[in-house]
């Protein structure tokens, strides 16, 4: 197993740094590779604007066409050609990071918005009227895996079906399936440590365990079953989900889990 | 009216820049007074770190607690502090951006985790057995608006209800609700523009027209009815939404708006 390990946290003895380190230590004992993108280390740019698009960016900047053009003409700058070269060859893409605001860190964020390129990870395949792109169950990165590894401030029960904050798999749709599942990574069930800003040294262990029996098992979860837009569930050009094949009451994001 | 507006794109002729500027012209014409964050043209750092807050960091790093510490000293760096300014000081805020990823571009996430700080805008009022701050109705921005301008590349039908990227509502939920409700700013439906990447010069007077509308409507526009934390429709601890409050089918996200 190759595995790419894309880290999100400013204080390498964070819990999420534990956690990364726990990560790369159980999967080399294992006998796979790993390499590790440390966002804050590296001092990545969060920001997408003209310099990421090379000498020939037009102007005005239309950011999905520079990427793009970019992209085929290699001419993206060196740190985000290195991530695509990081991520085609992995076969399974680890995020590790806290959850701030409900969502990823800026840094990570702006790793998502430099890297996921126009021709790489959005804009692949035939777009017509007929067939809206490879995407969904298709795309670049189709036959490998990805995880969210996610340290969560508040209490468990906030982030319930019922909870304050929404359910968590709400939360992480966007990401799990907006980001991760739309060039064609699977994506298997999250790791979630909740009450993170509270986890005592005592507690650490039991966590840690958790997070090695889920990285011995990489290979064999099995990923969130959600619907490839290309193969019959979804109307054309509307892509709506067709109806009478979701199970009774599922609305929403539900609606492109299958059952 | 004092408006805020936080603007998000790197091209100062794209949509986004000429829907911000627009809002100004309109916003001015009607004698009222603007104020904006042009965050490209700022050069907003997005990496939320230890050098946010000030000399007495603490190592290792605790970033809710060593946010609320610099807040409450006066030792957030001097860009941050400005905007919590800007914040007070309005009445109504704009964020205006592009949906990158389904969320908003890195930029502005880090204006979010960088001036939305422990003490300010989270860890605000009592923590207890009885009760979990004062947010999602109260907390210090309570009394204001806010409005998310959106801009969206692909068509309205794949983010309607049985749409494959999930209903607009929803993937805005984690920013209106999580980010914009939770400090207590009252959350007005948003101005969303599809298929922003194909629009063309013909089509733009219709938009802005819609937008003017809008802008003109701010001080008698019905916020989203979300929920209050602290007024009886949460069981406590659990902040889980008491049985029965809910709209016949209605789950996930949508439990937490009144009907």
């Amino acid at each position: 197993m190759k595995t790419l390990i894309v880290h999100a946290h400013p204080e390498p003895k964070s819990l999420n740094g534990s956690l990364k380190d726990h990560a790369v230590s159980v999967l080399e004992a294992a006998g796979h590779q790993v390499r590790v993108s440390d966002l804050y280390a590296m001092g990545w740019k969060a920001a997408a604007d003209a310099a990421d698009y090379g000498p020939h960016a037009s102007s005005p900047l239309k950011v999905p066409l520079d990427s793009g053009r970019a992209f085929e003409a290699g001419e993206l700058t060196a740190d985000v050609r290195a991530e695509q070269e990081k991520l085609l060859w992995a076969d399974t893409v680890i995020l590790q990071f806290p959850l701030w605001w409900y969502t990823m860190p800026a840094i990570l964020k702006g790793w998502v918005d430099r890297v996921f390129t126009y021709r790489f990870a959005y804009g692949v395949g035939e777009h017509s009227d007929t067939k809206y792109g490879e995407r969904f169950g298709e795309g670049t990165l189709a036959g490998r895996r990805a995880l969210l590894s996610v340290t969560v401030g508040g209490p468990a029960p906030h982030y319930a079906a019922r909870g304050i904050n929404g359910p968590i798999d709400d939360l992480l749709f966007p990401i799990q399936h907006g980001i991760l599942y739309y060039p064609g990574l699977e994506v298997l069930p999250p790791f979630v440590v909740y009450g993170g800003d509270r986890l005592t040294p005592e507690q650490y262990p039991a966590v840690a365990a958790a997070w090695e029996q889920r990285l011995l098992t990489l290979e064999t979860t099995e990923p969130i079953p959600f619907r490839r837009q290309n193969f019959g569930d979804y109307e054309i050009p509307a892509l709506h989900l067709k109806e009478g094949l979701e199970p009774a009451g599922r609305t929403g994001f539900g609606l492109h889990t299958r059952a």
